[in-house]
Order: C-alpha cells, then sequence, then structure tokens
C-alpha cells in the first residue's frame, strides 16, 4: 500500500483539525498532507499540527487539488459543492462531511459499519452523513438487521460543536457570562442563548414544520440503510454540552426483538459499546463520551407504548460529534478507498 | 368567604417559597399562615417572606396542624405520609405535592385544567402530580378530548430545580466550576455531574429498565385524565437548565386531528400559551418559560413515522417546574377547595 497525497478542505475548523489526529491515531498513509483553508487563513499563517510538525495552509482553490489523492472535506456545503467536483476532476477521490451531495443519486452515503459495500459504486465522491444520523444509525443497525426496522421516534440533544468551534467556544463564552451573572450579550452562531437553555431547532423549517437537521435523520437513514420506506419522526435540540450527542429513541420491528436479544446484538456490534447497569447509576452521558470513537448505548428496554404484539424497544445512546459523527467516520470511508 | 388558616409543610424549600408567592399574587384569603419546617430550620430562627411580613417557621409535627384549614404539602414522600394524616385527623384538607398518596384510590390527583371535578371526591388529601406530567398534560388534554388519546411517547429535558434549593444551587456552583476550569468535586444531589452534562436518570429503576419518573407520566397521565389503558413510553432526562422543564412529545390518537385543528385547540386551552412562529425563531425555551404560569407549546407538526392513516402529532412544549409544575398547581387546587 503506497503513501497517498491527502488533502483536507476545511483543515483549520474543528472536524478537519480532528481529521489530522485520527489519521495519525489510525495510522492512515498519508505520504503528503495538503491543508486547504480560506484566504484569511493562509494570510494569518496558519499552520496545522501533523506526525509533530507544523503543516502551513494553503488556499483552497481547484489548483490545489493537483496530484492529490484522497481529499477529506469538512467545508461548508457552498465551499464543498464548488470545489470538490474540481477535485474529482483532477483525479482525486473525496470524502466529503458536508450536505452538498448526500442525497444525489451517485454519490455514495456511508457509515462504515452499515454500508461500507456501498463506497465501491462512487463516481469520485463519497458522503459522510450527519453527525446525529450517524450516531443513532451505528446501534439501530444491528437491531435492524435481525428483526426489520420499520419506525423511529426520535428525540436528540446534540452538543455545541455541532455549531462547529464557534459553537464550542460561545458555549464556553455563555457559561463564563451565566457563571459571573454577567448580560449574555449576542450569541452568535446561536440564535438564542444556550448555556442553561435549550434551543430546539438546528437549521432551518421545511413547510411541515420539521427542521432539514430533522429530516436528515428520516432521508440519510433510509439512503443509508437501504430503506426507502422506513419511518421517522425526529425533534432536534441543540443542549448546552460540548461535543457528544445524545439521543433517545424508540423504534419498531417487524419482527420480535427481544431486550436481551437487543443487549447481545448491540454488544457483538461493531462501533457500539453497551453501557448499561442503570441501578448503578451506570449509563452513557455526554461528558464520559467525549473525545473517543465508539457510540455508547444504555437505557435499553421495551416500549410500554408499543401497540399489543408490536415489537418495539427504546434506549438511549451518545457518541462524540465530531469524532464518529464527522471526522473518524470520514477516515474510516477513506481507509476503505485504499 | 372567610380567611383560611394555611399552613405550609416544608415552607423552607424551593416549592414551599413558590407556594408562599403563589398565594400572594393570586390573593388566595389566607388569614392566617402557618409554615412549617424541620427543627433545623425552627432552631436556626428561619422566617418566611409573605405579604411583606416575616413570618418564623414552626416546628413540623402533628400538633401544628390544631385549626388550620388547608395544608400545603412540600415536603418529602416521608414526612408527607408521616404528617399528613394527622392534619386531616385535626380537621384540614390537605393538598400535597409529595408522591406519598398520588396513586391511592381515595386520593383524588389532579391537573385543575383537566379534571377539577375529582377534587369534590377527596377525603381529606388532594395530591399535586409530578411536575413532567403536569407540563405535558395541560396541552394533551384539549387535543384528547377532541380526539381521543391513545399512545404516548415523551422525552424530556428537565431543569436542576427538580431536585429542590439543593439542586438549583449545584448546577450553580457546577456552572461556576466549568467556567473557572477548577475540579468538579462532589456533585450532590445529582449523582453525575450536570453542567455541560446530561443524566439520564430521574428516581429509581424498576425491573423493566424504567425510571419511577419516567412511571408517573404513565401511572399519573391514566389516573388524571380517567384513562387507564392509556400506552405511555417515556425517556426522563436532566438537563443544565435551572427552572423549566421541556418536554419532547408525539401522540397518538383515535380520531382525525389535523395540525391546524390541534393549534386552535391549544389556542383555546386555559393554561396553554401556544409560541410556534419557528421560521422566525420563535418556539418554547426553558429560559423564556422560566418563573411565569403557563405551559408553552410549539414545533406542532405531523407525526412523519405515523403508520399510513394513523392519526399522530409531534410537539414541543416547556414550562417552570416549580410554578406550574409544583406551587400554582397546588394553589389552583386549594382554590377549588375553598
Amino acid at each position: 500500500m503506497s503513501d497517498k497525497t491527502v488533502a483536507i478542505l476545511g483543515a483549520t475548523g474543528v472536524v478537519g483539525t480532528q481529521m489530522l489526529v485520527s489519521l495519525e491515531e489510525r495510522g492512515f498513509p498519508v505520504g503528503r498532507l495538503v491543508p486547504l483553508a480560506s484566504a484569511r487563513s493562509v494570510e494569518a499563517g496558519r499552520v496545522v499540527r501533523f506526525r509533530g510538525e507544523d503543516v502551513p495552509v494553503e488556499l483552497a482553490r481547484p489548483e490545489a487539488f493537483e496530484g492529490v489523492d484522497i481529499v477529506l472535506g469538512a467545508a461548508s456545503d457552498e465551499l464543498a459543492g464548488k470545489l470538490l467536483p474540481e477535485a474529482v476532476k483532477r483525479g482525486a477521490t473525496c470524502v466529503d462531511n458536508s450536505h452538498a451531495f448526500r442525497l444525489d443519486a451517485d454519490v455514495p452515503l456511508v457509515v462504515p459499519e452499515i454500508n461500507a459495500a456501498d463506497i465501491a459504486g462512487n463516481n469520485g465522491i463519497v458522503s459522510n452523513p450527519n453527525c446525529a444520523t450517524i450516531i443513532g444509525l451505528v446501534p439501530l443497525w444491528p437491531l435492524h438487521q435481525a428483526a426489520g426496522l420499520t419506525r423511529l421516534v426520535v428525540s436528540t440533544y446534540q452538543a455545541a460543536s455541532g455549531a462547529g468551534m464557534a459553537g464550542l467556544r460561545e458555549l464556553e463564552r455563555e457559561t463564563r457570562a451565566v457563571a459571573a451573572d454577567e448580560p449574555m450579550g449576542q450569541t452568535d452562531p446561536f440564535a438564542h442563548q444556550l448555556a442553561h437553555n435549550l434551543i430546539p431547532q438546528i437549521g432551518g423549517f421545511d413547510e411541515m414544520g420539521y427542521t432539514s437537521e430533522e429530516m436528515k435523520m428520516q432521508n440519510e437513514g433510509r439512503k443509508i440503510m437501504h430503506l426507502p420506506d422506513l419511518r421517522v419522526n425526529c425533534t432536534c435540540v441543540r443542549v448546552p454540552v460540548a461535543r457528544s450527542h445524545s439521543e433517545s429513541i424508540t423504534c419498531e420491528f417487524t419482527r420480535p426483538l427481544s431486550v436481551d436479544q437487543a443487549r447481545e446484538l448491540l454488544e457483538a456490534a461493531p462501533g457500539v459499546r453497551v453501557v448499561d447497569d442503570p441501578a448503578a447509576g451506570v449509563y452513557p452521558m455526554p461528558l464520559d463520551t467525549s473525545d473517543q470513537d465508539l457510540i455508547w448505548v444504555g437505557r435499553l428496554r421495551r416500549d410500554l407504548s408499543a401497540p399489543e404484539g408490536a415489537s418495539a424497544l427504546t434506549f438511549w445512546c451518545c457518541g462524540d460529534q465530531i469524532r464518529k459523527g464527522a471526522a473518524t467516520n470520514a477516515v474510516q470511508i477513506a481507509e476503505h478507498l485504499l
């Protein structure tokens, strides 16, 4: 396996920075690293740290992809939409974390634990799913394989880092303001104060009253699991937590699935850690699941509201939004490209 | 209407303190106030503030209820279970916020907007429901009356004040510790750090894996709405918010109910404020719903996961846990006792 030239589009952001860490941690065969960023970052002389060395960022523009084998995209929908086709033209294969291509028919949307086989059908771009979608789907997949998933009701508790470095910093700033009882001032990138509050909006609203984030769980979930008729109802809420998303999930199946069977399946599932000894106060929490790659699953129990005879379960899961929700999943996809 | 002698059991706690405010605000005809508390509070010379005057607390013991007309209970299950029967023996009628009597067959469990008529059947004790139950049920009731509620899937986002004054103070302390990047130390009354975290446990666990708080939504909801077969699946989560609970609710009905019909019903419902202009960033949030008495409802939309032809909706609501979730509801019940 020869070393690859790897570009990171958006290398100075929170996901781009984590991609560098994940490439290192997982021993990805990087021959040359090409960190790409905006003119502002380049003019500011920004560097990124990789394998103990400072690498200067270069300007993100079509010519930067000459000679690049693999691009990891951690930029906005707009920038990804504009630049990644230029990378493909120049022979690179892209793993993109933006929403730009996720639902395109000729772009695989991949969680490697679920549909790594779809990667083979790519035309130069493989999309990385939305963070909340990945975190919910990793534990749902083994349950679906055993029992046939038909319906999901999901309420999310999503971390500040979903809004990038600016979101993380704003939560820190607001926390200091609340602690000091100081005026809150502007709350960008959030529409409202997040510290000691909850914001039941992530993304824009459609005509039904769902947010774009909520519809991703349905539309991306259907594509990734090859379940075009999966019925999904999602409520996405931003919570004052740094970087780990949590989800309360109720799921219905066509075939019987007991709590004990589900626990066995989850214990054997890749990417999952069962953390479920509630009587001892042991269950997944965002603080414990930050800065690691597994999806922690707990509070596994029968859905008491399901109709008589229905097969339905409820559980709670947490996962790091920056790692498995974004950077690690992208690097895992890139490993399949090798 | 003659003035009443009103005792508050647990007058120095967060709910007892709010009961004093609610009695004043609502002009309850209090002739004499008897604030009752533990020996520790009495020995410390604690007073409560009522109508501009300091009233010394008295020791909570059976004899303290002599001559009392109405008792508002804001104490532990244990203390309520021991002392309120003594108050009843002495001729008082009790409105109790503890769990001690809620499911007793001869004790009405009341949300006045829903089942005020049940108060008439009391034998000296009327129970005030759990805070999360009240906050969810107030908006569900008009929907049920129109369409026949059959199933609830609820995920809660519950405030620190649900753990009393100690919970509120601990969130404040932890927020300062996080802001200053100091060691967290003991987190009592919480089992884990709450600031920048979520704790998916409120109360103890049953053999199915549900918490006592989660089963209250089912068991109390069934009793209050006179729906013994209502199917409820609840996931209760403590969040780093001060005093307002939020709930993500999916509900199924026997009869058709459109989003527009539901909105009209909620706009006309007592105790509810519809706050639902999502495109303008307007929806209920715990920060905005603190220290007022209405349940704010928004994010009202069709449940996309419901089976074809089913009648199902999803919404988000927030309400002050100390006021309508406890003190105000109790004072409303007491008004019906007059």
